[in-house]
């Protein structure tokens, strides 16, 4: 690879370039190429007209298991906003869903579990995901998504603790008091939950990669919830032992929570190459906690996108600034598009940060005038 | 004062008793006095019997117009968990209702604002709070409760971004994307709001104090929504500004919010005596966020209550410890009582922090044996 690590000084030299040349997975390995890559969680989604149109307002888990509709609706935002990146449309609770947990995703909700998990006797409701059997639309989806995009497909697993939260509460929670009930009283139970989770992640993240996704996201999306003694202690082991299942395959793997500034360390620690940011942490305090190595994905607010371009615009630069140089920097939301958003926004976002960064006509991310020096000036 | 400031080998000596020798406006103002003091946010609430049997389903509105029913509320925790400070039942939108804002309280629900404010026309709509005429209710049930308190009364209202967020937003709120979109969208309107919301809230503490509250809590529940930017520059001044306003009162003000660990800092910059902090930041963390010369409160993870006396009795030991010391520490929950919480688990709770830190017997935190040298040496 010819640009690792956090110098915020290397430029993309004569050298072969990292990663085949791919924006996306250059900044994953930490580097850069051509361009800080751009893509939006949630991308395929509502805020999209193409998408409302195919969609209609069935349950997700319905619509996934038509590769047809799932690789249309992957590739729509690519389309739209020339993002670097598509992202697999699905739902973290596929796999337990296929095996028969009872679990919809109720639109407008989120999860809803018919019957929650309580304790041990549950456990045998989570056999291994075999995805040839109980989820092969899946990887049919990667193949025919795969066979159109010009760029990277991510593909992605809930990580253990927030599915197990899901399966816990029985729907969308704000305290997660069920959940730290289980993990507090009866670890035994707890921790064979989350290392069945992590295992059948590891084997979704498998047979999407096998199928042609060319980096993974774990999404723990409110392990912000936890007390970071509470994160070591119960979910990093979990964590990590998914992150090791799946180093093999020598994709970049992406790891994401929200209000996780206590817990970036650790969920670097996990195995990730890349972690994911929301936008409570500036992106050079949150280099600091991941450490060196490690590259970073974020954050643009997603309320600055619905308050229009002017306000996105100077706070994607805002993000660029802080990012405090190129290396390892993939630009994202630091959460979720919400659906209000203007498809046109996001569209004129992804521009804008192609433009601030591309090279070799180098522009200044503070000033958006040209520049011949290193943006790692630009720091805030 | 006797003790003041974080000296964690400090211990009461046989000099003047601070604060008239109260143990929680000892800590608040940074010192200790026979005992680690505790109160529960939400203790009057839901989670107590005698609270349901007394209040019907009612909205809160209503309620706090009836000063006997308020007073007594405001007593059962304290009667039922022997806490070392009342707090007065009451609502943060009561202010905001009062002047003909059109808000309700929907139980389970939350705030939900009949004609959400859009814009600078409707800053009309909140005219200055004169106590007197629009709330009479709130200095007869502080001083019904005062009369028959052994205990400090705390007044609180909400802080400027939280309040101006419901009426904003119309109801509760995930993301905050009107709110937002108004902060960055209109930041003259934005600075209105606040500072006429910031006046009301200063206004509505005067007179709580002047009915007999012995120190004040301002809420900015939500504010861990915001970027540490965004706050600085858009909330951070009409915090300062209340804060400011109330300082004649010479009672401890206190500063709390969820999610706020990138801003105990500013938190404590506002103008704060002590800082709540939740369960997401440790307190020897947060004591060096919030800076010397200002006391924390905190943090036990709500849901540890709910999962039994062993679990609650382990993690408030834990808090015991990584608060570093008893000077400054007011023991408290990290967030609000959740209902279904045992209030004998509470009662537990705020015995043992007793216990715990009472002198002259004083007993290590760390073992729970009996210790003649100072619980400075107890720390993390």
């Amino acid at each position: 690879m010819a640009a690792t690590g956090h110098s915020v000084t290397s430029m993309p030299g004569p050298s072969a370039p990292p990663e085949g040349g791919d924006p996306f997975l250059a900044a994953c390995r930490g580097g850069f190429w051509r361009r800080t890559p751009v893509w939006f969680m949630r991308q395929a989604g509502r805020s999209l007209p193409e998408y409302r149109a195919l969609r209609g307002s069935g349950s997700i888990l319905s619509a996934v298991r038509q590769p047809d509709l799932v690789a249309e609706v992957t590739l729509q935002p690519v389309r739209r906003y020339g993002v670097d990146a598509a992202i697999l449309f699905s739902d973290i609770v596929v796999p337990v869903a296929a095996v028969g947990f009872g679990v919809d995703v109720r639109p407008g909700v989120g999860p809803v579990v018919e019957h929650p998990f309580s304790g041990p006797g549950d456990l045998s409701r989570l056999r291994p995901l075999e995805p040839g059997e109980d989820t092969p639309y899946v990887a049919e989806a990667v193949a025919l998504a795969v066979r159109d995009l010009s760029v990277p497909l991510i593909g992605f697993a809930g990580a253990p603790f927030t599915v197990a939260s899901y399966l816990i509460e029985g729907a969308p929670s704000r305290d997660y008091a069920r959940t730290k009930s289980l993990m507090y009283r009866d670890p035994a139970t707890w921790n064979a939950l989350l290392e069945t989770l992590a295992d059948m992640a590891a084997t979704s993240l498998r047979a999407q990669v096998e199928a042609g996704a060319a980096a993974v996201q774990v999404f723990d999306s409110w392990a912000g919830a936890l007390s970071p003694s509470d994160y070591r202690r119960h979910v990093l082991p979990a964590s990590r032992r998914l992150f090791a299942a799946v180093a093999d395959l020598g994709v970049p793997r992406i790891h994401f929570g929200v209000g996780t500034g206590e817990l970036l360390g650790m969920m670097a620690e996990a195995g990730a190459d890349v972690v994911g940011v929301d936008w409570r942490v500036p992106l050079d305090q949150a280099r600091r906690r991941v450490g060196p190595g490690v590259a970073v994905q974020g954050n643009l607010d997603p309320a600055a996108v619905v308050a229009g371009m002017d306000v996105a615009a100077a706070r994607a630069r805002q993000v660029l600034r802080s990012a405090g140089g190129r290396d390892g920097h993939v630009f994202n939301l630091g959460h979720g598009v919400l659906p209000q958003s203007d498809p046109g926004v996001l569209a004129g976002v992804a521009a804008l940060v192609h433009e601030e960064t591309e090279s070799p006509r180098t522009r200044s991310p503070r000033t958006g005038s040209p520049a011949t020096d290193s943006m790692g000036t630009a720091s805030p």
